[in-house]
């Protein structure tokens, strides 16, 4: 398999990471280099002694990166957009894990994010990256967004539904819950161990940003009510969504809908009414495992949609699409198998 | 203190070693006897060690409770209600903490628990024991259905807001997340560490029991969705729950109405908009934190109320419940302070 | 019963919260003063939602406590003895949860902690407050020096078998574990939840300052090696300690030995030969519990210690100390039981 | 890459799950063929829906494996020994998980498991797997004994420096903690998960029969004290060793010992003095990494090594047996890094 150059910067961030992890192990890529701004000069195993052995130093995300045949950023939102403009001239291509290019427009950006797009002018050679709408697109992106990681999870469960017209637009609820990777690994006092542990709760209950996005992404025109969670366990997204069944519509509809949306994507897994997936179905895996069920007497479908947010919501999905854009099967490089425990 | 003799049936369940580590340092209780059918004839000391020195030996659940002026049940549904007559003619006021004496009427226990109520004609003189809206039923009772884990944590959060006809009853729906303790201590192997640990999913997404006990409960003729969840923790219950505020209903009124039903509730703290609170809060005390907040696109109020499942959601509601039938001011020997770790 | 008027510098560490928690449901003690230096001002409820309800507000650690019969220091080593004399010469009684007032040898302070004592006219009148050991030496002290957490739970199991000179005082080892509550709330990286869940490590693995402790307080000549872990959970200690029995001593009498120091030590509780306590017998209780084994072959004893860090290794300690500085029954306002779950 | 047939039988197991995961992804291989007494005629997919998609059937144990070039069983000790004789004469090579190929002598065999070996003829024939001191034994072996995970993680620090000569013998202490799937997945009250978590616990405190394979294969006549710990975590074992570095020789020694043992190893990291491995550096790896520091008062050398006991402790390094005895690179399908969180 012909090996791309690649290169990372905010590699030591928790997507970052674990972007670098798939990466050295994957069969059509070579690192070339990394970046961070917070450990310029040090060699990775000295920041993550479990990636010792790899000979990697950081450099500056200031560097050139034109060796690099594609780019991947994982950088806090308003900071990629910073980059990607030298990227995108010294000729790579870019897979932005943050928020700056999952929006075409930037008035949307703008309303969402609070600032203004610092590089209106490459949003429309953007495309959102998630792959199970947008292969084609991706196919020949040389800027992709990669979905955020509550949105991926939220998409693949709603997104067809939605398509087919078998539930209501209105009243949609989501209770997401996630582990705290997603979280990042910035210092506070509220994401110490003795802080998390035992303990659960709601956060930005009302206003969360990937709300925008969900609904700007569905395909149809909806408001949605999104409610995030903060899980005490390291990787996954569990989202229980609330739907409506339109009336006259069989309840076993909803798994044939994704049955046949999903029928050649490789890493979704739909289940038929009853059987309700578990995060541990899928944490380490790049796979999203789709389940219902039925509450015939208020039409009510509950939705649960299981990914890693790590993987397919965040460094997995960057690798898939990285694939797609260098012409390799989807699946290359990325597990497809969840560990048991 | 005068102190009434207290007899405890189910003494080795999670609920019932909780309550009889609360009635051990009750400054009102003394335990003369515990019985539990499956480790009749052992020491308390050898089944939990933590709970050594007592000198307790476990009896048969057969045996006469005569002696006590209190006996509580602590037992799985349909088992109480084997017991229950006896200790009602042995003279003994009874808190069932399991769910036989939770509705009065023996055809809805029929529908909901599919199965035919042994002691129907005791219903009659049994009280809900949500002390927060029957507490002076509960003072005279002489059985006291204990109110559900989950029925407690959305009822408190609920019932006041319905009662002042501030929030629409239909489309409510409630996105609830309890730690493993309220599973019980049976075996079984998706009760283990390695299965639970790092997991969480959904169960009984459609037809949970708690589901008809909250709507009969609510005061109001609604029909919800509830969802439960298990958390990888031992104790606590969060419940989300998604309501839509009337037209021309400040937000604020909310907190208003709460503060107006819990200004005399030792136990039950509302918050003003835009508090969340955490389960941590609560976990080990028998407090409810209760908040909220709200989209004003779509008039819907997000209520979140959390409670310690094994305290105001079992054994330390009951202790409340006895407080109150003998005469003891309502928080004696109770938790009114939650560890910081 | 008598309440004495109590106050607590340094409330919103792990220990000093513990500690108020505590003493807010103790009968003997009247809360009437809390400081913190990072709190000045602040509300109890606001910093701690859990412990709401007191009306208490922060104030300086400087003010003056002398409306205080008692008052609790809760702060980093060298911190206290900056307080402390203000505290005497206004005619409190202290109980130091911290380090400086452990040794009475101001020149065995200076060579463990590395700098010199700044009270060090008050260290004579100072009582180290291992209860189980000096007990009649706390009744009247002004000052007590609250044990350390690894030395509370690696001296009641090993003085008593020094003492009683049935085991060699050359080669012990002292293999030694803690929940993460012991390293308190400080913010650094490593306390993350994502980088100490799931996750286990050796920390100071040699030259740990509770070492010179224990070896100073063992009742003997001994020279340990000690090394401790942190271990992914909120509480508790568990200390595995490698002995050699002396010739022709027979393995039980290390249980007899146990059995003698505490027959009348309420929170001990030895067990024979072959019974291991786990750290749950004594999470949450002011217990400690303590078990061993023997290998014949190699003349070796291996004691099991284990504790609750925050309790007996902190703030319980400490309010038994207090109970027996006033005159209180040893037991009063402390759990004896822990939670099953 | 030409891929072998292989099989596994005890597919069901955690270390059985594991090794599937692995063989999936392996491009030397191909599983055709998976077996468990308790799963026959079930899909994988439905046992563990994480590894659906393979189509792959459970059959049963004693079916016919002469299909396979090689069988890996992942069995209790004393039931490969069952399987084994008829896939040997069925003409698979076979990686045996369990114990009852770890010793070559059948009465060592049945002084520690106290049973007689059932296929003693087969013995002389197995070699012990540990890779890194029996590359050359595993290259041609028919039968190959996958080492224990607590033997591992120990001799890998261990044995080099016995085989140096620079400690002593006598006196060594092994003071060893794994997560939970080191016990399996087998039915019990205190494998439930709210009996573990925020626990910690030692057993088999004398005699865990894993004290025999570590001193039998430490190059050296020895006799270890060994006490194995349960972590509240899923995967992972922390071994500290208490080891007595023999006069004049420099703490230096230690580090300069194992690069040399080790600088071939691709899987073993050492450290150099006063750098302490954590779990995490390994945990979903098939690392090991080794860490000490020295205190010169007592001549007291405090090794600790880590490595993931489904990996390296069994399923890794089955695989790593398995790429040596099919002529592949040691590495191939193996992680050589871990994730970060």
């Amino acid at each position: 398999m012909k090996k791309s150059r690649v290169g990372i910067i905010g590699v030591t961030g928790y997507a970052g990471a674990e972007l670098l992890r798939l990466l050295l192990e994957h069969p059509g890529a070579e690192v070339v280099k990394i970046a961070a701004r917070s450990a310029e000069g040090r060699p990775l195993g000295e920041i993550y002694p479990g990636l010792a052995g790899t000979g990697l130093v950081c450099t500056s995300p200031s560097d050139s990166f034109s060796e690099c045949d594609f780019v991947f950023t994982a950088l806090p939102h308003g900071v990629s957009m910073e980059y990607i403009p030298a990227l995108r001239a010294g000729g790579s291509r870019v897979i932005d894990l943050g928020a700056d290019f999952r929006f075409q427009d930037p008035e949307l950006y703008a309303k969402v994010y609070q600032s203004q797009h610092q590089a209106a002018d490459l949003l429309a050679e953007s495309v959102y990256g998630l792959v199970e709408f947008y292969r084609d697109e991706v196919r020949e992106a040389r800027i992709v967004g990669n979905p955020g990681c509550y949105p991926t999870a939220v998409l693949l469960g709603l997104r067809p539904l939605l398509a087919a017209g078998i539930v209501h637009s209105e009243g949609i609820i989501i209770d997401a819950k996630s582990g705290v990777s997603g979280a990042g690994r910035g210092l506070s006092q509220d994401r110490l161990f003795g802080e998390l542990n035992e303990n659960f709760r709601a956060y930005k209950v009302v206003g969360h940003r990937h709300t925008a996005e969900i609904s700007h992404y569905s395909g149809a025109d909806i408001q949605v009510t999104f409610t995030p969670h903060l899980l005490p366990l390291q990787r996954g997204i569990l989202a229980t969504m609330y739907l409506t069944l339109k009336p006259g519509v069989p309840a076993s509809t909803v798994f044939e809908v994704w049955a046949e949306a999903y029928h050649e994507a490789p890493f979704v897994h739909p289940h038929p009414r009853g059987v309700i997936p578990e995060l541990r179905w899928v944490v380490r895996s790049n796979c999203c495992h789709l389940g219902y069920d039925y509450d015939p007497e208020l039409s009510r479908v509950i939705v649960v949609s299981v990914i890693d947010n790590l993987l397919k919501g965040a460094a997995g999905q960057g690798v898939q699409n990285f694939n797609i854009m260098a012409g390799l099967p989807e699946e290359t490089g990325l597990p497809l198998y969840s560990p048991v425990v």
